[in-house]
């Protein structure tokens, strides 16, 4: 039995009085019941933001009489938008390199009903056996190696299991290499990286020996959507934990972990529930 | 010249589909440019409750005109409402005992600009030498003070205070007594107090005291609207900070001030925002 | 090959002048390289804690000729005292009930290396089929069902476990009974819980339903050693997270375990690290 | 009545057993009694940090005996070390330019006997009017505007009234103007700044425009010790706070007051406790 559809309607189009009224109304005469609903104007760009989730009540409405519904509106005011059911998990694909502990964290909470993702793969650049201990269930696991040569080939070929398997949503669970531009732009707006430092400190190789080298007396981790522009992608989420002066660069990796798992999941969750729309180089976070 | 007003309605009701289409649509037809809107559905208690801040475009709208349209519709709905233009700062009466980091704090924070009160009186019940470092400038101050004995009159004589100054709110800054059940009920809704604890824990006298005594390894603040069961009216804002085994009493009581202070603004910053509504023993705060 | 030992010696004494010279002495004499020492005073007992880790420079020096020497300093000065080479990983017995956040947890941490633990076996009163994801490679799993009836023999059957095995840690790793006052007593002092709510707020059942009833606006989970009052037992860490009012029982369900999951950790670490020692109803912790 | 001396020994030295042995052993001969303890080996630099805090039991040991008792065992261990009597606060300048919010709450503090300084002057490059509503008490005001012109001279100035005043302490507290290297170089080492951002993030000018135009989810503020090199000092504290894609800049600015005042006070409280040693570009903090 399917879940009960749970719509969210996320829009962005300019600031005009009247677009609560209209939207609410068109939802409203389809058998929609708003549950939730979220609005940012942006005084900067005069670009106005919204969230909407809801139910349908009536029987008769569906998907499609509500993208009809919706798309004379949405016209009407220049919106760009987006209806997806969230009651349905995205297909995602994962991406690995050798430090296991945000995929293993990613699998735990889908495994108990926390992260409600349908993960169809998880590709790694590093063999099986790295993974010996976690239980993959029935995922696809590809082992993809790369080397500076292979490296264009190696793209296509996640780039094609992304086709094939129709992922929604790319997670770099600590995938430790640089995106080609062609596969960040392919991947725009789907691609969720985690990058162990507190940005924009620390961009690059070995984030924290350079916080460490740098005295600070916290570190943290950013989850952000791929651009081609490496660790300046659009900010989901970030975190911090102290640090003192006593803690060496193991230590901070240690304690980076933990803020890396719980950065990366707030990230995936906030995408897959719609709360994020993309406003340039930032990101709206719509938080419950 | 008086400030562009900023409305803000909150609004309560039995939950059923239409409440935002109505809301929006009545709004938009008096020339109202929704600004921000927050929603929540209880789904405990099937209750909807909305916070919707916009501007009137019209010239032609008024608060009587917009009270007239709105009227009908909060019927329909049966809905509990307040409108408040939020440009106008509320007449705040100020409570303190011997301790005032809490009032320095307040005052600075209007006196700046970035606490939007309008301070109509500052009651004590110590004497004014115990402020003498504090530049009160034009606000009045009333030494009133209080035993056992005179508690009836003196709580009479600061609501008579409130009455003739027209006060919106009563904050408590760390106002060290006990409010009577009827001097609550008579504020009920707008009046604010700080504890000096992680409210529900360390209720009543010394809350440093008894934390250290028990060995927490955080300490906390809770402001709250005050009602006529102490220290459990609806929590508005609560924080903590990190203590040690090392941490005395007194470091607990320094380290406390600094959460009392910015959690007791934070909570005032939301009331006069009119982010905060009651729900029964509870408070929905529509962040920022 | 054995790691090189690392020796930690923890004490508590009457407070008197001439304790740091006279320890730090007697190690000095024996070989000892003194890498970290904090100390305790506390005010109100009077009593003198401190925690001194240090290497072995001379190949003549071992344990046994360190107790000998530092018996009669210890004798002098009153003190209790232990030493402790915590290079080797202590024997640790994990509980567990349905719920396995922590026990994931805790043993992904082991498996890295993270958390040096030597975990000697998982007892749960549910049965191996609830654990089926984990990966338990060699630690011996046993099904130890409870009921109100056979709760004595079941206890009887742990503490047995925990001798056999020799057990010096037993972590309640979200074990959902309350142990008898003599299995309490048994385990004084090497036995971690962690439980569910910000202590003292919330005791006993359901804390997280406790705190969406009283609307906190951040819970909390605290870890402690166990004795026979219920979730009294001395803090040894706690940590808390933002809710709001929009957070339902599950939300905060949620939310909890990622809060759950560190302090146990945390607190494990801080054990296994001697940075404890227990101080009446309290635990120091000496922080790194 | 003078208060009883409290003495701190800082040291730093190339680490080598026997440091703590007869440090501790030097000053229990003297009558000291150790009260606390702390010390950090930079595995790294194989230097060796230390903070004592003891009193004097005897009568007869001054500080004149107590540097003669030190002095050889410092040679033979080729220590840099300093003892410092913290029960006397040190004479502190302050400077401060438009924005006086932690001017005024490091004397608000001061004031409450929170923080142990001895203000012995003011200087603000803005007139006395700027901040009239603060009282100043017995603590001399002296306006030094500041061009680009007469730089030299007012720094000149600046300089010499920390020697006439026997300022011991220099706190920047949003003092907005750039330090020469000269200037810089004579306050080396007791010359505290907080810098609006979290560095080494948003260096520079209005850091809380730069940190809107970057979209993080966190801001923050750095205490440092002021070297020549902008914004690179020693990091004393850090700390940050929540912010979301609806903030405006204005809304960071005061978030950031917030931040900034804690950074500070708790900076200038570990450098009046002597909890802070300069390592390199580092700074070591033995918290409390």
């Amino acid at each position: 039995m399917s879940p009960v559809p749970l719509y969210v309607l996320t829009l962005a189009c300019p600031n005009r009085p009247g677009i609560v009224a209209a939207i609410s109304q068109t939802l409203f005469a389809q058998g929609g019941n708003i549950t939730e609903a979220q609005q940012f104007d942006d005084a900067l760009t005069q670009r106005f933001f919204m969230r909407i989730v809801f139910t349908l009540l009536s029987a008769d409405a569906t998907p499609a009489s509500l993208q009809t519904a919706i798309t004379p509106v949405a016209r009407a005011f220049a919106m760009e938008w987006r209806l997806t059911d969230i009651s349905r998990p995205p297909r995602t694909l994962l991406l690995v390199s050798k430090f296991d502990h945000c995929l293993v964290d990613l699998l735990y909470r889908w495994r108990i009903g926390e992260l409600a993702i349908d993960p169809v793969g998880i590709v790694a650049n590093h063999p099986a056996e790295t993974y010996a201990h976690i239980d993959f269930g029935s995922i696809p696991f590809r082992h993809l190696p790369v080397t500076k040569e292979t490296k264009p080939q190696q793209e296509a070929h996640i780039l094609d299991l992304a086709a094939t398997t129709g992922a929604e949503l790319v997670v770099l669970a600590r995938y430790m290499q640089v995106l080609s531009s062609n596969m960040a732009a392919a991947l725009s707006g789907r691609c969720i990286n985690i990058h162990h430092s507190f940005l924009p400190g620390f961009k690059g190789a070995r984030p924290y020996h350079q916080a460490f080298a740098h005295g600070v007396k916290l570190i943290g981790a950013t989850a952000h959507y791929v651009t081609d522009d490496l660790d300046e992608g659009p900010i989901i989420e970030q975190d911090v934990e102290r640090i003192s002066h006593a803690d060496t660069p193991d230590d901070l990796i240690r304690k980076g972990r933990d803020i890396e798992r719980r950065v990366l999941a707030r990230a995936v969750r906030y995408h897959i529930e719609r709360r994020t729309i993309l406003n340039g180089n930032k990101t709206i976070v719509f938080l419950p």
